[in-house]
């Protein structure tokens, strides 16, 4: 097995259910030794999410591949003391509890850099850690209510719209990664930690690029507009005869192209549609004749059709559609198996991130509750046998 | 100033309009020197992208702010001799050209290793540099129409939506960052470069988290649920007289809350609604009497009561809201103001990456077209003038 980039990289992990965890996965995915620290007894709230195989979480296996899992009360003093002495040993501690809770428990970023002055501090929350808003809950639906997303997503006789993942989180969990890495290599450099602090909210914002610009230049919101795009056209779904694909005609050549593929070559010389501005505004116009031709066929024969042509296009896949499909989960491997000493066999998500050297490995699946407490504070904390007996009845671990 | 996480980390940008830009954006905002390296007289085709301040693209300056540029014509031999000259100084070469574009120049990974093993080399494209559908064009709403994210996106009776930004461009942007960043790790400990391959479909897929497991666990495609979410109920939208706002009630208790703020104690009580499987089950009867109650006031004004009361709730925002907001412009500083030689002042997306050592800094404006070709072919790469005036008639700068 190769090695991961991230070997010897040193991680707690307090983050429960989406944001926090989806960051260190990738870590774990990376190479890194993460150790998942849970509340005794309960665990991180997302083991009892479903969809469940064999009573274990789909949700929470998915998410915690490659990691340890050790129970730990922070709220007691014993349990703080043992956690202190783990970030004495870490390079990286990340949390999305809401803000003011570590430091309330004495365990906030201050008070982690007095026993290790290189930690990095990373957390992840609805609003930040600092800002008039700093104290709200702030779940997936309300950063994309809040960041502006949920307004550009839509119809134009439509409500506002969820995109369909917890994309708020999804886009928290990547920008704490990017920012733990180059704190990680700060660190390096100078010997310095710091605190880094990603918001969903302020995620969701940096995501709008091109939507906020047309805002802060030209004074208008810009408007939900379906699947097309505001300044090109054809770039838009059409349906066919058994589901819809998408068209991405870039410029007029490929228009052309496209009218004779769909047997009307006289359509690209139309005074109405010769032009991309004048299709970009006469799309209500043409999108009827274009799904006149696509509506006879299947998304299949409509993409191999134009695919060969040379036309951008794609199918909008179903769920199923991609885990079966020959490119995404067979050369990329974006499904993958586990075998989980309880759920038994399972599929969970792949990594995205492709590496020639330090490819990503598998190399465990999600820990039980508590699974690596005897390895962690029995073997690489010392912590006598009786003394963790002891922790073990007082609720400590 | 402070002293930005990557100081002293050298990047060299060969990337175009979204994904790619996105990333090296974000490791020039971290004080990475980015060099951005454009085709002479024509440049990023961004450029050409609205909306337009003084005929400057606002696309363009937001996502390449805090770079340098040069122009430089890879194809041409002499243009091919500087950039290795470039590539001997530098830790990190992202492109996002079609697979293949820079092998065929003779510039791909191994050739750029050649000349500097410890080179690490990240390419994002549409599905990625090894498979079947390699050499297909990928643009953003291929990524998102393959990758699943509009099968799952929209209304139940309603169609596959794209999300409102380009979202296929923004995640493979963040996880290309995410590799390049642990690939300089790993650089740093082993002295070992690699190329790094990140595909926009790849990135929509490992976003769909608990979706993939759907399908993967229970065999189902996920249907289009528009704002509610399959487990909670009320976690969704609602209209309120000048807007809408989402409520997320993540438990019985908070849903009595909510039913006295609405002034309805005994919904709470109702058999129909008194457990949260209930409430999901019937979430088509409740959200009228809840919207009877929102339909009657203001967006601010119900959200208002509703954080006093300790709901969850939050306005769906318009991008105007968003940029006036005290919170997300104010205190997050997720706007900024930077002068750009032709435009002028100019607002700008600020960075969602808040360190509290090295505060991402806002240094210089996106380049003019080759405006640091003197600076950095003269200065520093040490052409003398004659010949830096030679290159410019060939075409070479």
């Amino acid at each position: 097995m190769s090695k991961g980039a991230l070997t010897g990289v040193k991680v707690l992990d307090l983050t429960r259910v989406l944001a926090g965890p989806f960051c260190t996965m990738m870590l774990a995915d990376m190479g890194a030794d993460v150790i998942k620290i849970e509340e005794p007894q309960k665990g991180d709230d997302s083991r009892q999410f479903g969809p469940f195989v064999n009573g274990e979480s789909a949700y929470y296996m998915n998410l915690n591949r490659n990691k340890r899992g050790v129970t730990l009360n922070l709220k007691h003093p014993e349990g703080k003391e043992i956690f202190l002495e783990m970030v004495k040993k870490a390079d990286i501690v990340v949390e999305n509890y809401r803000p003011g809770t570590m430091e309330k428990l004495g365990l906030g970023y201050e008070d982690l850099a007095k026993v290790n002055p290189g930690i990095i501090y990373a957390c992840v929350s609805g609003f930040g850690h600092y800002g008039p808003y700093k104290d709200r809950a702030g779940y997936d639906i309300i950063g994309q209510a809040m960041g502006g997303l949920m307004s550009t997503t839509g119809w134009p006789d439509g409500e506002p719209t969820r995109t369909g993942t917890a994309m708020a989180d999804v886009l928290a969990g990547l920008s704490v990664t990017v920012a733990v890495l180059a704190a990680l290599k700060y660190r390096d450099n100078t010997g310095k930690g710091q605190k880094v602090d990603v918001a969903l909210v302020d995620s969701v914002v940096a995501s709008l690029e091109i939507i906020n610009q047309i805002y802060l230049v030209e004074g208008r919101n810009p408007e939900r507009i379906g699947n097309r795009y505001e300044s090109v056209y054809p770039y838009d779904s059409f349906k066919a005869s058994d589901g819809s694909l998408v068209i991405g005609c870039g410029n007029d050549k490929l228009f052309e192209q496209l009218c004779k593929v769909i047997g009307k070559p006289e359509l690209a010389k139309d005074q109405r549609f010769d032009r991309n501005p004048k299709r970009v505004q006469r799309h209500a116009e043409l999108k009827p004749v274009i799904e006149e031709w696509t509506m006879m066929k299947t998304v299949d024969e409509i993409v191999d059709m134009l695919l060969e042509a040379g036309i951008p296009a794609a199918p909008i896949n179903t769920i199923e559609r991609v885990v079966k499909d020959s490119h995404i989960a067979g050369a990329r491997e974006m499904f993958v198996e586990l075998e989980h000493p309880k759920a038994g066999k399972l599929k969970i998500t792949g990594s995205h991130l492709k590496f020639s050297e330090t490819k990503v490995a598998f190399r465990k699946p999600s820990p039980l509750l508590g699974q690596h407490n005897q390895e962690i504070y029995g073997e690489e904390l010392n912590i006598p046998e009786e003394q963790l007996k002891s922790l073990k009845e007082k609720g400590v671990i």
